[in-house]
């Protein structure tokens, strides 16, 4: 199984390093969040080394996300959450930090203050379409 | 295939209200958001209507992951981003408005104004082995 020596997340996946570990399966692991921005906040990390969504094989992240919603019902359950979100970041600008696939589940509550900053805008005529064809053409469609 | 009349997203599948979409499948449907945080802001969901995620059968949530690294690779190229944010909120106090499962994809760029509030915290003594023990118990461990 492909593994990187500097990688925390497979270290961590290897035994190296504890964890508080809630689910492990042959192709993934759920543990708590070190740093939780709420109590509950899980890892959910492919064992085997990729470094952003889109390396994976799609069958692989088929069987990680295929234990999204037990662990969504259990960490919303054992939080008291009223709901979580599943927050996935690919890319230091979109906010990864260990460069090893990971799935945040948060619980929320009201006014935690969490949440994603959401700043909608409006598309100018034809910049929706042109995004579509460009979209459809990159997906092979 | 399970709809509710009331459902937006439900029409959408169904064609009832149109959109831009750029990838279907037997079962989900990837279109452009109308309130796009980002340019190529795109939204992935089932055709089925499962209010959050931990009300569909795990195959299926496998099923529409499996599309994610595909959608995540064309989005990022399209928008020219550097990274991507998968998000996915359950409930109205995680953000959630349409109650139809739905998956963000959100081409990111540096210094953009978006990205999940951090605002992380440490457990403290106990803390932690106490949530990993009431998780693995919810969780059948």
């Amino acid at each position: 199984m492909a593994a990187d020596p500097d990688c925390v997340f497979c270290k961590i996946a290897a035994g190296d390093i504890p964890s508080h570990s809630v689910l492990r399966s042959d192709s993934c692991l759920a543990f708590l969040d070190v740093g939780p921005l709420a109590d509950g906040h899980l890892l959910l990390i492919p064992l085997e080394h990729y470094r952003r969504l889109e390396d994976m094989p799609p069958e692989l992240v088929a069987g990680v996300c295929s234990r999204l919603p037990e662990l969504g019902r259990a960490v919303a359950r054992v939080a008291g959450a009223d709901g979580y979100n599943v927050l996935q970041n690919n890319g230091r600008v979109a906010g990864q930090v260990v460069e090893h696939v990971h799935f945040h589940l948060i619980p929320r509550r009201a006014d935690d203050g969490l949440g994603y900053r959401w700043l909608p805008k409006s598309y100018s005529q034809g910049r929706a379409e042109q995004l579509r064809d460009q979209l459809r053409e990159a997906l092979g469609g």
